[in-house]
C-alpha cells in the first residue's frame, strides 16, 4: 500500500503525559495542501478548535502544518488556553518558516488544566528535524497522539485513474468520550489527489455522517473532536474525475478507523453493528440507534451476552421517535428473537454463543418506511466503569 | 404516624420471582377510593397499563383493589399480555364481590415473558382472606413490590384541619431502569382525604414532576412506570380546604420515596443531589441535569469521588442547551471547582473528601436565567453492571 505523497510525519515525547510515552505529533506538508475540517457539536469548544477555524478561515483552506499534542486537551482553560494554542503554531511556523495560520492544532487528554507551552516549545526543533515520508514515521505519528487507547489506529486506500494512482491514509485516536458529533475522536486524513478545499469538505462530510457520526461508545461527546482532510495534490489525480470512487475509498477508510475505535473502546468486550431497517426517515433511524446504543441496560445485557430483547425494545420505545411496538421485529445474526414486538421460541444458547463473539450485529426492523442505517456501538462493563472512575483529575 | 383509613393491605408468595420472596401484593378499598395515575410515557408499555387506562375511564376514577405482582413486567406480551392482565382482574373482583374495571392491575419484572396467571389464581384466595389494615399488612405489600430492590420504600406524612386529621402513605418500589418518566418505578399513595379523581390527578401530577421526573439512576426509562393515588374519603377532610398544605405534604412523601429509590439503586454508593441553578427556564434546567445525569464519563467519576468538573463541563456543553462556557461555575457543598468556565484552585483533599460521603450536593449556575431545578441522581459503578449483565432473561 502506498502512502499519499507530499506529507512528512514526526512524534517525540514533551513529557505532557505523566506516562512518559512519546506525546507529541507533526505533519509536515511541504508544498502546502488544501483543507477540509469538521469539529465536535458540543457548544464547550478546546481552545485549538477555536484556533484551528480562524487558521482555516485566515489560510483560506490552505494548510502546511498540523501539531497534535496528547495528554491535555487545552479545554475549559480560557483566554490563556487560546494564547497557548496560538504560542505553539507559532513556534511550529517559526521552525518551518511558514506563516502561524498555516499551522493546525489540536489537543486530547484531560479538560481544565493549562497546556504547559514550555514543554512543547522546547520538544519542536527535534521534532521538526526528524520529520520524514516514511511509513514509520506515519507509525510514530498514529502512537503519540493516543491517550487512552490500546493500540494505534491506521487505515488505507488507493483510487487509480488512467496510469495514475493517488492514495489516502487515515490516522485515529479515541476509546471513550465517543459518540456522534464527534467525541473525543481525532482524525487525521491525508491524501494526495488534487482537490479545493471547498471540494474536500463536500466528501469529508459525506464520509463523517455515514461513519463517524453513526458510532457510539459512552454516549459523551467531546470538546476536542476534529476530523481534518488534507490533499497535497501530488499524485496529479483531480478529485472531480474520481470523485465516485474517492468518496466511498475515503468512507472505506472512515468506516474502518470507526470500528478500530470501537474495538479499542475502554473496556469494550463486544462491539455491535446495529442495523436499523425499515424507518421512516433517517433522523427517525439515527435517535433509535442513539437510544439503543446509549441504554445502560441494553449495554451492560450485551455484556453479559445476554439476549435481552426486552431492554432493546424499551429502549426504543422511549427513543421519542413513533413507532409500534407490535411491528417491531429483532435479530441477532439470522436468528429472530422478538416478533411483532413480542417473544418468540429461539435457541437461548445459541443466541448467547453468538453474543460471546467479538464483532456481531443486531438487526432492527420497524415496519414504518424504508430508511435503513448502520450504527457502531459495544457494551458497557465493570472494566470501562474501573477505567473512567480511576482516570484521575 | 397514623395510616390513612379505609384501606387493607395484604401480601403473599405466589411463585412468580425465582427467589421464592413473596411477590404478589393487594390493596382493598372495601368503599371504594377515588383515583388519579400517571404512567410511563415509553411508546413500549406493559399490559397492565393498558389496562390500567381502561379501567379508570370505566370506573370513572373509583377503583376497590389494587393488584401487583414483581418478577414480570407482563410487558411485550401481546394480546395474550392484556388477556392475563384482564384475567386477574376478573378473579380479584370476584374474591372481593366488586367489579373488574374497580381493580387497577400492576406488575414488574421480567420483560417479553408470558404472566403466570395460574400462580396467581392459586395464591388469591389467602391473600384476600389475609388482607388487614394494620402497618405490618402496608410492611408485607412494600416488601413483595421489590425486584433487585433491597429495601422496602415507605413515607409518610400527615395533614391536619381543624380537629382532624388527614393521612398520606406512600410506598414505591424501583431500583434499576430509573430515569424521567418514570422507569421502572412503582408508586403507591394511599390518602383519607376526601376529593374527586379531578383533584387527585392535579396534585399527584404537581408531586410526580417535582421528584419522581427529577431523578435518573441510568437513563432508562421503563415500560411499566405507575404512579397511582388513591384517596378514600375516611377522614372528613376535603382536600380543598387543605389544598396547600396537602400538596406540600405528597410532595415531600414522593421526595422522601425518589431519594430512597436513588440511594437504593442498582449498585449505587453516592446520592447526588443536583441543584441548576440561572438557567433561562424549567425546560432547559431540566434537559441539563438529564444530560449530566445520564453521562457515563459524569458518572463513573463521581464513583472514584474524583472531582472532574470538565466531564460536568462537557456534558453540559452537548446538552443541546444555549449556553456560555464562560459563566458557568460549578460548586461541591460550598467549595468552587469551576470558575467562569475554567480551572480555580481548590483543595483537592477536602473535594474528595466530601464526594466520598455517601450523600451531597453539586451546584451549577449557568448565569442565563432565574429558573433553579433540584435532580436527584446517582453515580454508574462496577456493581451496578456486574447486577445488569448478570440479571438473565
Amino acid at each position: 500500500m502506498n502512502l499519499p505523497k507530499g506529507f512528512l510525519f514526526s512524534a517525540c515525547t514533551a513529557g505532557i503525559k505523566a506516562s512518559g510515552k512519546p506525546d507529541l505529533a507533526l505533519a509536515v506538508v511541504p508544498n502546502s495542501a488544501s483543507a477540509a475540517a469538521m469539529f465536535t457539536r458540543n457548544r464547550v469548544v478546546a481552545a485549538p478548535l477555536t484556533v484551528d477555524r480562524e487558521h482555516l478561515r485566515r489560510s483560506r483552506g490552505l494548510i502546511r502544518a498540523l501539531i497534535v499534542n496528547a495528554g491535555n486537551a487545552n479545554c475549559a482553560t480560557g483566554v490563556q488556553g487560546i494564547r497557548a494554542a496560538k504560542t505553539t503554531c507559532r513556534e511550529v511556523a517559526q521552525a518551518l518558516n511558514i506563516r502561524p495560520e498555516q499551522v493546525f492544532p489540536s489537543s486530547t487528554g484531560i479538560i481544565g488544566v493549562p497546556l504547559p507551552v514550555e514543554k512543547i516549545s522546547a520538544a519542536l526543533p527535534a521534532l521538526v528535524s526528524s520529520a520524514n515520508d516514511g511509513p514509520d514515521a506515519l507509525t510514530s505519528f498514529a502512537t503519540a497522539i493516543m491517550t487512552t487507547d490500546t493500540r494505534m489506529k491506521l487505515s488505507f486506500a488507493e483510487v487509480s485513474h488512467k496510469n495514475q494512482v493517488a492514495a489516502i491514509a487515515g490516522v485515529a485516536k479515541g476509546a471513550g468520550m465517543i459518540h456522534p458529533n464527534m467525541a473525543t475522536m481525532l482524525v487525521y486524513l491525508f491524501t494526495d489527489v488534487v482537490a479545493t478545499p471547498r471540494e474536500l469538505q463536500q466528501s469529508l462530510k459525506s464520509a463523517v455522517e455515514q461513519t463517524f457520526n453513526c458510532m457510539s461508545i459512552d454516549g459523551d461527546t467531546s470538546t476536542n473532536d476534529t476530523a481534518l482532510l488534507l490533499a497535497s495534490g501530488k499524485s496529479g489525480v483531480p478529485l472531480k474525475t474520481v470523485r465516485r470512487e474517492f468518496e466511498a475509498s475515503l468512507r472505506d477508510v472512515c468506516g474502518i478507523l470507526a470500528v478500530k475505535i470501537i474495538s479499542d473502546g475502554e473496556g469494550v468486550k463486544h462491539v455491535v453493528d446495529l442495523r436499523i431497517e425499515q424507518a421512516r426517515n433517517g433522523g427517525d433511524a439515527r435517535r433509535i440507534a442513539g437510544c439503543i446504543a446509549t441504554s445502560a441496560l441494553v449495554k451492560t445485557a450485551w455484556a453479559g451476552a445476554d439476549p435481552n430483547w426486552g431492554r432493546i425494545l424499551a429502549a426504543i420505545g422511549y427513543s421519542g421517535v413513533k413507532i409500534d411496538p407490535a411491528k417491531i421485529n429483532i435479530y441477532l445474526g439470522k436468528q429472530q428473537i422478538c416478533r411483532n414486538g413480542a417473544a418468540v421460541p429461539f435457541d437461548r444458547d445459541q443466541a448467547h454463543q453468538y453474543m460471546s463473539q467479538r464483532m456481531y450485529d443486531i438487526r432492527i426492523t420497524l415496519g414504518q418506511g424504508r430508511s435503513n442505517l448502520e450504527f457502531v456501538t459495544c457494551d458497557l462493563t465493570q472494566e470501562y466503569v474501573h477505567i473512567n472512575a480511576d482516570y484521575s483529575t
